[in-house]
């Protein structure tokens, strides 16, 4: 409990890592095909006629392992991390094999006006692939509260 | 395949509904225990305390489901729906029982200039819950191709 993060513990500037996974044509499918079933995704030999050339995961799937790690992986923030929304890029296809980083950066923090217990954090999380390409870019306002009492 | 769209069929202001979806509390705590393992998302005594005041669907739940549903029941675009970013929203919590709607509105059409055979459409999609609410709201580019031939 003592590493948990309040808004005052929050500096723009500052970097997190939140460790990695990897994705392999079984898991790309099996998540495809729940929740995003289009051939570019869920059929290998379909996918190369399609513009991806070949198999690529599903945008929202490197969104949620990407979630996942910075829940198991990223700032403890006291409270939870409570997103409001915000811009989510996928500048390249995620590929079978790829082995994926997540980091993320605080890009502002502001005290709420109204509500004196909490503030705002945007933070900018990002995923990588093995060459160092980024995958995946969600800048998004959090919800963050001061240290309690 | 008579009814696949192209670049050339969209236009500004069209819409389109693509179904719906609920959830109940069993697919809120399976989806977040996987890719969003925060306690207001997975288990319900603890989330009475959280900023949520209950038990809440994880935003990606939302986004996944809502994709999902653009695909089975949305606009069939030929090449599939290829999302290159945008902006993301959930201006309210989804509850276990809520039933939502999906809708998408063209925003834009823009021919892409160095590519002939493509442009980009602008869409908003938007998920309703049933009172009416929104719960989440993706306006996203995506790449369309001009009819072949």
């Amino acid at each position: 409990m003592s590493h948990l993060l309040y808004l005052e513990d929050f500096l723009v500037g500052q970097r997190f890592d939140a460790g990695g996974f990897s994705l392999d044509a079984e898991q790309i499918i099996g998540f495809a095909s729940q929740y995003d079933p289009q051939p570019f995704h869920t059929d290998e030999e379909a996918a190369k006629g399609s513009f991806f050339g070949g198999l690529a995961a599903s945008g929202w799937q490197v969104a949620c392992l990407t979630m996942k790690q910075m829940i198991v992986a990223g700032p403890k923030v006291g409270g939870g991390q409570i997103g409001a929304g915000g811009e989510i890029k996928w500048p390249r296809p995620t590929r079978p094999g790829d082995v994926l980083t997540v980091s993320c950066e605080v890009l502002d923090v502001k005290p709420s006006r109204s509500k004196p217990d909490r503030g705002f954090v945007t933070l900018r999380t990002e995923t990588k692939n093995q060459n160092g390409e980024t995958v995946y870019v969600f800048t998004c306002q959090t919800l963050v509260f001061r240290r309690p009492g």
